[in-house]
């Protein structure tokens, strides 16, 4: 590890032709920054559910090995015959990870703009961020207040945007409340601090009396629990006092998504007036913008023809509403870091423990509750 | 029979709580015209898919019993248990039934706009068209061409304002090219003209070598047959050549809307320039208009985050769009009603025929290439 900022640690992901993938630690050299760029030294930076797709992609990590050093680690998993084809766009090619975390500027570019930021804690997103060092363009970061940790910053976009994302994606789209699935998530703590604040029905939908206690305890009103024999009743119940016809659901497979829907058009319906063959008009919408369960999306299509099932990715989302709209959300999230948009994490780590087979194990598995902080220029 | 308008037969459809479908002609005196108001004698109505619905409902057909005389036939099947919550809506209340028809003015209420229509032939839209007698506004009914027969004007409605509103939604939408399944339908081949006529490419899936044929002699350019060994690589070979992103679906059930999803993000992989592990960022969507296979969809996702599916119908579409837009593309079916629009029955019934086994037989197994029309006034 270096202890200027010339060259620094860097890790990266490679899944060769052949099936196995490679997790290890490059060394490499820091880019001069030019005058509108900024070096800044990574201090924090979040292992998201987005990042894993692209950390470990579709191998299979119960075959993970490790080998090389203490300093230098490498770790290697086999990607199943089937996952092949979906890892076709990286194969061979070694690549950076982390979509965003935040440090501090310890060189610039010879523009006021840069040079403004020396010294400063800034949050960034635009990959390879779990590495030591990372140059960006000074107007492509966030600076944040004095008195802002690492650890504070480095989750200022992919969860925070997404929280708001959905609550703007249903004000735009006309609906008046939210669903939302495995909402016992970082995430899902967000969006019922943002729904609370903002006077937004949520329905929290989660998969265990645990998940439904860590929500009651900061205050969610509706919590449905998919595993009570009552599911669909209670989640019936809650959509008729809540009048949510729109859900984002990180589950992705099985039935979830077309339960929701079925339970939405319950709920049209008993406010509706005349019978229609096709159903409710009220258009029912259930976004999925994650794959806790890969098995595939099932959809009885109990619920009418009003509705819509997609995907929902947040970089779509803050091109469609336009950079003067993305920055008054950002603008919200700094103002109110340390409470709405406030993290949590089970374990800061190392990018040497990152590659520890008994932490992959864990937030290798997206368990809700679990959330590992790397901390590049941390020792190993 | 009443050979004057004072009375008609007029088909009923019923389900009772106790799960038996009842299907049966009542006589029902016709009502006065007012002012703005017009009589149709109803001479040709014809049987869609989307009648079927409201027909049979949800009742097992191959349970069919007949009952009643030649001249007031009775028909009675049984309604599945599983599927009685779904008819909860319609329970012991005997429906009219018939979305479209055409006739001729009989009678007109004493304005300029109802008596200009008198001995008129016209095309109408509004239910129980499986009248012998409708009375409507005189501006809900469109004036056909001198020289129009009834069964020429029957279809003037549901068929062509579906097919161009899928040739609609692909510009509103940003697409510039369709697929379409169950492509060798009447409105399958519909749409083919239209595509032909507009220069839009169409990718048309059909389910056997002889549906591909009757489209092959349409003129239809792309055609893949489901069925085939080879079908994947032939939808993404027809995606590659035509860019079509937007599919309308008829089938419903199955994987059928996912294979479509995956060709097209394959397609739009072929072009891409660097690896996304979310997948193209082309927007990839289905819209599923019918239900010829009423298992649930199943979505494998294997074609990223930019994708949608959802049920589409005619009468919110042209709510969506508006009156004014709704009149040009009705002009433009009067216009073409015997090229582009021209519709083809296999078989002309009277109600009574409507309702005898052999006939439900054929018409209930909604079998691509078979086409019922209604003459009410028809003697049984």
């Amino acid at each position: 590890m270096s202890s200027d900022s010339k060259t620094g640690l860097q890790l990266r992901s490679l899944i060769r032709k052949s099936g196995e993938l490679e997790i290890s630690l490059a060394s490499v050299p820091t880019p001069e920054p030019g005058p509108d760029e900024i070096v800044v030294r990574v201090e924090a930076s979040p292992i998201n559910p987005s990042d894993l797709g692209l950390l470990v992609g579709a191998a299979d990590m119960t075959t993970a090995k490790a080998s090389g050093t203490k300093e230098s680690p490498v770790v290697t998993a086999k990607v199943p015959e089937a996952a092949m084809k979906a890892m076709a766009g990286r194969l061979d090619e070694s690549m950076p990870v982390g979509n965003e975390g935040a440090g501090v500027v310890v060189k610039t570019g010879s523009s006021d703009a840069a040079r403004a930021l020396m010294g400063k804690m800034v949050a960034m997103i635009g990959g390879a961020m779990y590495a030591q060092y990372r140059v960006l363009k000074a107007r492509d970061v966030l600076e944040l207040p004095d008195g802002t940790t690492a650890a504070e910053g480095a989750s200022c976009f992919v969860n925070p945007l997404t929280a708001l994302g959905m609550t703007e994606t249903m004000r735009r789209e006309g609906h008046k409340a939210l669903v939302h699935t495995a909402a016992a998530s970082n995430l899902g703590q967000m969006l019922n601090k943002i729904c609370l604040k903002d006077g937004i029905g949520l329905v929290n939908i989660v998969r265990s009396p645990e998940q439904a206690e860590i929500l009651r305890k900061i205050g969610a009103k509706y919590i449905v629990d998919s595993t009570a024999p009552t599911f669909m009743d209670d989640l019936t119940t809650a959509l008729v006092e809540t009048g949510a016809t729109l859900a984002f659901d990180a589950i992705g497979g099985g039935k979830l998504a077309g339960q929701i829907l079925t339970c939405m058009e319950i709920a049209a319906n008993k406010t509706a007036k005349v019978y229609s063959r096709y159903g409710s008009t009220v258009h029912k919408q259930v976004y999925i913008y994650g794959s806790l369960d890969p098995r595939p999306v099932e959809l009885n299509r109990a619920f009418g023809m009003a509705w819509g099932v997609g995907g929902w990715l947040l970089f779509p989302f803050l091109q469609k509403i336009g950079p003067a709209e993305g920055a008054k959300l950002r603008q919200r999230v700094v103002a109110e870091l340390k409470t709405t948009f406030a993290s949590h994490y089970t374990q800061v780590v190392s990018l040497q423990e990152t590659l520890q087979l008994s932490n992959i194990a864990i937030y290798a598995k997206r368990a809700t509750g679990e959330k590992f902080l790397i901390n590049p220029n941390k020792g190993g």
